[in-house]
């Protein structure tokens, strides 16, 4: 893939501050950067977004909202201030679009939380809409079902989306969380066919992973076949950044601008 | 759930031998067990069903067959002479069926590891049938895709057994595989209808799970609603035993005898 669709997520180079990513990211090559919200520090949001743009690179996303399930009345309240919130500083950022990892439960059934997840999502939409903030809901992998999320498939995800059936409300695909998912592909084309597919990020699963949240591979270190799933993206008319997310134990240990070397010629070379 | 239809799979308490783990079992009220191929050791199988019934006991199943996919043909041929092997072994045990965990190879996509796990099937079949064992293929957690299963979901297994058609062929529905899945009931009243609901398995799904193999929890311990799960399997019409399957470094460790009671109780109530 060509560097010029390259987006960068902070998390990934969790080792720097903000600053120092943006320096990294944009004398690397990269064009676009997701900001978690752990990496605006010391700084307004508008600051922040004036750093990156003076740096020349673009804000893609705003990383995360979501976690909209609770037992309790109160908590679910509060989540959907705290997204508002959330919304509010993707604005002053000037992040098109927040990223919803939507949240579970393990003290109530997999419907109650999605069931919550949606009118969570439908009470934040209309300040999303008035800030022109999107809201990209992230299927997470099954095995963050007991409490990450409860949208656990593309499937799943297109089905909240359509349900809610608004132009700022769609999905983030990351090929880490859906790979091993059957019809993928129809799945992809489906969510693309709504324009409904306004994220994509790339890492690796590892054939023999140590830990279940921090150990993603890099791009072409394990088993996920990106280039197919990449194509499937492309041929929905998708144009948007691609968005590189590694969580890693390893990674992080190690010197960070190897690691962005490495980033980008992964990038290139199997994405 | 009643313990009469309590069976114990030999893993569960690793580190007893065979001839300990059948007369703990039978002492502590259990009435069936499954037989990991490792606990055979020092003795034949069939000495080891005749140890079994004479402490009052019924083989449940033999664990475990399966690992059919590989990218060379002389590797998939291996793997089927591998479980007729298994099916010899399960029929002097007197173990009415193999739990199959079908395989995934890393180096090729799902679909085709789906194609080899189905001809791969087939081809022990007739051997199968001739010595009375039936196959279950127990779809595995999709964090086990990359190498250890390519049949991720309850819908997966069912579309296969039928796909096969024959009554040695079904399904082995473990919770902590299937818990997640959207649609659990429908498809575990579609595998009832066919008669390829062939084994029930519980342990729990704990909500921090440190280890992706061997981190199991005791029932009651995790977020699966196991009791909604055992209603859904027994309205089929399903009356066999219900399995004890635990994989646990943290139970392994500690006291089996005190572990086999704590199993006793959480299969009385909870399950």
């Amino acid at each position: 893939m060509n560097l010029d669709r390259c987006c960068v997520h902070t998390i990934t180079t969790k080792p720097w501050s903000l600053a120092e990513s943006v320096e990294r990211y944009a004398a690397a090559g990269v064009k676009g950067i997701s900001v978690w919200q752990n990496a605006v520090e010391g700084m307004t949001h508008a600051q922040a977004g004036e750093l990156i743009r003076k740096n020349g690179l673009d804000v893609v996303s705003y990383v995360r909202g979501g976690f909209f399930p609770h037992t309790s009345a109160e908590e679910r309240a509060k989540a959907i201030e705290h997204n508002k919130k959330l919304v509010e500083e993707a604005a002053a950022l000037g992040a098109p679009l927040i990223v919803l990892v939507c949240g579970a439960s393990p003290d109530q059934t997999l419907e109650a939380s999605r069931a919550q997840i949606q009118s969570g999502i439908e009470a934040v939409l209309p300040f999303a809409e008035q800030m022109n903030v999107k809201l990209a809901i992230e299927p997470l992998h099954p095995m963050y079902a007991a409490d990450r999320s409860a949208i656990n498939s593309l499937a799943q995800a297109n089905d909240i989306s359509e349900a809610i059936g608004s132009p700022f409300v769609g999905v983030a695909v990351d090929v880490y969380h859906v790979w091993w998912e059957p019809n993928l592909e129809a799945e992809i084309i489906r969510c693309g066919k709504n324009d409904h597919l306004m994220a994509y990020h790339v890492c690796d699963w590892k054939v023999n992973t140590g830990d279940m949240l921090n150990d993603r591979g890099l791009m072409g270190e394990g088993c996920i076949d990106i280039k197919k799933i990449s194509r499937w993206v492309d041929a929905t008319g998708f144009d948007g950044y691609v968005e590189v997310e590694i969580f890693s134990n390893i990674y992080w240990q190690q010197d960070q601008q190897e690691f962005l070397g490495k980033i980008v010629k992964a990038f290139e070379e199997k994405v």
